[in-house]
């Protein structure tokens, strides 16, 4: 386990903040008020989330229902990073049949499953999808294109950092001159994140940082570092031929640039954790909780 | 820097089985026998190499030359996991116009250049290589495609697995039952790697240890432990999302199965390393080095 202070500082902030109550790890079935609300099916809960995306729905996304039906009866959501075994175990023992995941099921990222139909541990897992009758929708695209990005939103938050966005470019934070050593012990600290990956330098003065949660790709990270001249790029993950190369040639090029590689789960979690107090307004007596698939990684 | 006392006591057995002499950061010119051969072009060098690989040429590959001619006459030879800026200047200072590198010089797998037109990274990157008139070939596709696979090959003796490889299936070592942590000590001290990441238990007993060195991609990745039912999978590179979840879910599941993330650079060196053995005696007089291009992370 890791030392998830920061996070729960964070979710005892924001669950004040926004007014509402998130019981993590416990079934949560007596936070509803049942009556309350009329039962509502998992294609009107997508809809209504739907309906505050701009150009929603689009014509092609990642963002479809990979187990369950669009029909059946809410009776609460979860939201989370990955759907794995464990999530969905919390899920049954808290009687919530719709879990909101960021990323994929199925270990690839258009959850195409015709490759693992005869693999163990996919035919468990949708096994036990199917005997508890679990909708999975993954909720990637569209919560990026929420303005604000829901993920950018909640890692700002977590992170403290909405002081520092700059006007022109909301990727680009603009901070006091710190070292990158201290800007990484309060990433680590506020988003309990055990062990950072470093190209460059740690007693590099910062000021600009530019911070790209989960896995945007090396020519997205690279055109962004072009337009926005950090000191430091801070990213979920990163192949290692792409940026990692690319901010080494520039350093041996003199040019004051480092990058901090986060981790996927915990550079995009804080959003997803988000989306529970953004979603509770609009879904009165529905049982919603944020559950953490945590970090999968322990380190040697 | 990180500990490489395991990778030189490789180079120095592997110089001592090839029969070769192999000078590390010095400039080699000293070695070769000038008029002992004669000049050959990058081109009839790619030629000389590909005569040994099956199937060679192949009519789709990234394995083309990045910069320079295969007109020019090579004056010699540095082998490497990544043309850094770094390795460039140390081709520079060695004489040896002509890099062979496993990975891309252009920080994407295609070694596409139009979207770095404007950016002075790249810029700077491919002005030195004119201006010194370095070749760069990419060799990644037909060096797995070897007989055997000389990445494979490489990293099985730089490891000292060679006794394990299991006879159905050349990916599949099988030893005497050892704990996960001794073989992951065993790795970090023979490939000089200062720190890996694990899905898993270090404690569990391994017999059945898959090695993929490099970022085979998660398909690859999770049908290799489909087919060969391995305890603990060794990999250079994933994505997130693929084989680690992929791994968390079995686990979850009960079964028996880590996942140890090597690091791509270290995972593979040796491979680049083991061809300049392979090279020499095919290229008699032709100096001919490898320059390692080191893990560029550091972890905190």
């Amino acid at each position: 386990m890791h030392n998830d202070s920061g996070r729960r500082q964070f979710l005892t902030t924001l669950t004040k903040a926004a007014g509402v109550s998130l019981l993590i790890d416990t079934p949560f079935m007596s936070q509803a008020s049942p009556g309350h609300a009329a039962p509502m099916t998992v294609g009107q809960v997508m809809d209504l989330i739907l309906k505050k995306i701009p150009d929603a729905p689009f014509p092609k996304t990642v963002d479809t229902l990979k187990s369950g039906s669009a029909s059946q009866t809410v009776t609460g959501i979860i939201t989370t990073m990955f759907t794995t075994m464990d999530v969905i175990e919390k899920a049954i023992a808290a009687k919530a049949n719709f879990i909101i995941a960021h990323e994929p099921t199925f270990y690839n990222h258009a959850d195409e499953t015709d490759w693992l139909k005869n693999d163990a541990v996919f035919q468990k897992k949708q096994a036990l999808l199917d005997k508890h009758n679990i909708a999975v929708w993954r909720f990637h695209d569209y919560w990026h294109a929420h303005q604000p990005d829901g993920i950018y939103t909640g890692m700002l938050s977590a992170l403290s950092w909405e002081k520092y966005v700059d006007k022109n470019d909301p990727r680009l934070l603009i901070m006091p001159a710190t070292p990158l050593h201290q800007i990484i012990t309060h990433a680590k600290q506020k988003l309990g994140i055990k062990q950072v990956r470093i190209v460059g330098d740690r007693n590099q003065s910062c000021q600009r940082v530019l911070l790209m949660p989960g896995a945007s790709g090396g020519r997205n990270q690279i055109a962004a570092i072009e337009r926005t001249k950090p000191d430091v790029i801070l990213c979920g993950e990163v192949s290692e031929w792409e940026t990692p190369e690319y901010v080494r040639d520039a350093r041996q090029q003199g040019a004051k640039l480092s990058l901090v590689v986060l981790g996927h789960v915990l550079s995009e979690a804080a959003g997803m954790e988000w989306l529970v107090s953004w979603l509770k307004p609009q879904l009165p007596g529905m049982p919603i909780s944020y559950v953490p698939s945590e970090n999968p990684f322990s380190y040697e």
